[in-house]
């Protein structure tokens, strides 16, 4: 399903792949009170390039890296290795590996329904953010109806090694109660605690309410001096019924202050609930493995004279952070529209439009505000 | 005439390519009044690394960037798609992609006459610089005697995303009134306009006179503060008979200051005439469908047991910057003679002498100056 | 002996190969008086990624870059030509290129038998750090029982260009008096000259004592203000019989600081003793062509139902930079035990041992300090 080289040893056990993925984004806000919200722009959204490959038949390894920012930002790093945990397959990893946490942030951003992540992904991470290193088991069923993970982790990759660091312990469990040819329903669940080091002077989640462009339309939360640890879960619901797919989600966070700091702590919470529907009549593709989603199987490519596969998809969201009388509380909710269009399996066209609802009651952005987002976004996967 | 393997698909419509280039430089300046500017050194002009491809026979991309100082630059990174545009050939390109501007500019820099491009190129560019983020469509003629592409972009990669950002509109065309084997006459021609956004406090263009390493050897232009919009135009005038091939560019721009912060303008211009002769015998590469120069093909290659190809160029330029009583005018000429040897279709060997003169009238090394530079480049393309 | 593949052209003159390397390492520190020297966490110590290839039967290339902490550090970057120097074969080297200097350092990390290289190595380099950006020669013996490297450096890639740099001239050598087979002597010797610009304000030379995370335990050395230039010359012996195989290491060096700052130097010394025995009865790897440690060629792979190789290493190394009334002296030494155990020729996993000792008379952590560094990595190479 992608478009890059595999290169195979004459033993067929050794493999490498060059794999890359460009999303090329354009957007425009309108209707918010202030204007600095009211801007539009073209971003790269995410320029990946990678290599992956196996080493051996059970031991593989993975190096990407986005440069999207004019920049380098690391991804996946990482040394894998297939074995038998019981009866069931499992793999353990490690090195820097991006968290399994939430369906919608577990799937890839190329399978993703809507162009962002939804709040109980962005909103509910750790403080090291969606990378961490360390080390990550996963255990399959042999039915390929559940999966469950648990990843221990410390900082982050090109973190100060002047200090110890904060060490994240984190799970996500997916079953599949029913399935029937592709059509399924999944129930998940996830968590993490995290011992935050005493040098991450301050805990903050503003969150970006519009799309990935506007850094300006964000639900702003209170900042927590002095975090000392913090906890999260969340729950999962999804099911594919031929062209038609939903999915909901509900997560939660607390973040503890150290007692030297006052004892302190934030809490606050996400949810989602989204459908789509694919017009050319695919599924919704899915994972049976890991409980993710992912690309349809387009029936009718571009390539072979047709039109593609073309897919209806909403979203409704909303994150509430809750406040202080020092620094009351904040929060927002936006609805989602998308179209996808999928010419053939490597590539994607997407149109979102989005109207936000912001209410922050302290900081930038103050007070009730609410706005229109029109987002594009060309994807190619090679 | 690339060394980076290519890896084509069974079906023979899918491919990847690696690509590279390093160009190391080696760089003394003398004469000058100024001790800082008679400074020697060594430098890696470019160390670039890429993978481009075709997804199908029609979509292709390309991701590419340098990592020359020591860091990530990020250059094309584009889909594009081929067309037809009524019975015309036409080529979409959305993403980060080079400015077609210039002959001398639209040149790959593996095969430019001289080490660093002229002044009407690299001092008459958008303030975003030479690459921006958008779409691009090129139209070649049926005859391969012409094109024409139009680019509209908004920003760079990497920029802001907090507010809205320069849009740049951007033209060429060429067309050869005259072509008799691998003989031509060049007519070429190019534009911009660009509405500078507001963040954008202040333009100018300070320009390298020497060569690509001496930062202190530049013709400086008048700042201006809080820019409003900028215009350039240029015309290409260029022959290639036999091994001799001549050229000459001419440019002007202008940038035009906000009213609210006193509506005053900048405007300067630049020329340059070159000639190039191959002492043994090769015709001067150049692409009729883009109206650009490439590299010779090498009658007697080193590999061969031959000599390879050795090229005479020379060049003579001027760029001239106006100024107010504030901060006064800045100018300066500066005289190239160039020796080029092509062991083979994948490298060159560069010598250039290069005589200056600047004339700054305020800011750093103020007042008449001139010096000679001796630089040399080792070129390898993979 | 790497997994990365090989593209070779049709006619068996080109080819261009892909390589990678993942070092992922955790640490803990325990036992010192000071509270911030007792830490652990994990690191990506590399994560290099290259292209290296041929373009001719003796041009060569290779461009490589480092992206462990989460940014990009450039390692070679050059272009390559085998020739002949009278009888005896012959690279030259242009570009960007690791130092030949002290036998240790000069072997790939791959490759050392501890995780971190020693104080000879890390404490006597010149101020442009391990990789200069020049020529380089080497010339080998036809018997490959010795070579002898030159090189002529000007700064380091993407160093500044507004002055001229520092050059550094560099030698090593290296001669086997006496062969059987895979056993052998060693004798090495290499020295540098660098004259340093009189923008570097500052020498000093603070090394890591305990491992590769640990920033905090340093031996500090004395800091010079406008170094002039500086000299150093190391010797090393070494032997591999059989399993066994040892290797011991000495070096000097001084810096010269200006006659207008004083006309002061520094000098300090550093040597090491190391022994290592393959439990497994492998040899030691020993490239007799470049005088450096190789991977040993495992006798029974895991791949192949065995238990892979196992090495049983031991270090004492110790430092002394030298000091005045102001800045009075810094000096340490470490004791490392190692195991590593080599499951095939492409993976490694390492466990050390440090116990270190301290003694810097001026700057942080002052006076007598000691504690136990325990350390692992995972290595794989592609």
């Amino acid at each position: 399903s992608d478009g890059g080289p595999k290169f195979i040893s004459a033993n067929g056990k050794r493999s490498l792949e060059i794999n890359g993925r460009l999303q090329l984004d354009a957007s425009n806000t309108s209707g918010s009170r202030f204007d600095s919200r009211n801007i539009g722009g073209t971003q790269a959204r995410r320029l990946q390039f990678g290599v992956s490959g196996q080493l051996s038949e059970r031991i593989g390894y993975k190096m990407e890296y986005d440069l999207s920012s004019n920049d380098i930002s690391m991804r996946d790093a990482y040394v894998s290795s297939d074995f038998k945990f019981g009866e069931h397959d499992a793999t353990l990893y490690v090195g820097n590996k991006y968290d399994d946490r939430t369906m919608d942030g577990a799937t890839s951003s190329n399978n993703t329904w809507f162009m962002e992540r939804g709040f109980v992904n962005e909103a509910l991470g750790p403080e090291r953010g969606s990378y961490g290193l360390g080390i990550k088991g996963k255990v399959f069923g042999d039915s390929r109806t559940w999966h469950t993970s648990l990843a221990i982790t410390n900082g982050r990759l090109g973190g100060d090694t002047d200090r110890s660091d904060s060490t994240t312990y984190m799970t996500r469990s997916h079953w599949n109660p029913w399935t029937s040819g592709s059509d399924m329903v999944h129930l998940g669940a996830w968590g993490f605690h995290e011992n935050i080091h005493e040098s991450d002077t301050s805990a903050t989640q503003n969150t970006r309410a519009a799309d990935g462009f506007n850094d300006n339309v964000t639900i702003n939360s209170r900042p927590i001096r002095d975090p000392e640890s913090s906890n999260a879960y969340g729950f999962e619901l999804a099911t594919s019924l031929g062209p038609f797919a939903a999915a909901a989600e509900y997560g939660k966070r607390s973040i503890q202050q150290r007692d030297s700091a006052g004892g302190d702590d934030v809490r606050y919470d996400a949810y989602s609930v989204q459908a789509g529907y694919f017009l050319t009549g695919e599924n919704h593709g899915y994972s049976r493995k890991s409980g993710v989603w992912r690309l349809p199987e387009v029936k009718d490519p571009v390539s072979a004279g047709g039109w593609g596969a073309f897919e209806l998809a909403t979203r409704y969201q909303a994150l509430d952070f809750d406040g202080t009388s020092d620094y009351p509380r904040g929060d927002g909710h936006s609805t989602t529209v998308g179209l996808n269009w999928y010419p053939n399996d490597w590539s994607r066209v997407m149109f979102n439009y989005i109207h936000w609802n912001t209410h922050n009651r302290s900081g930038d952005y103050e007070g009730k505000d609410d706005g229109d987002t029109l987002a594009t976004r060309l994807q190619v996967v090679f």
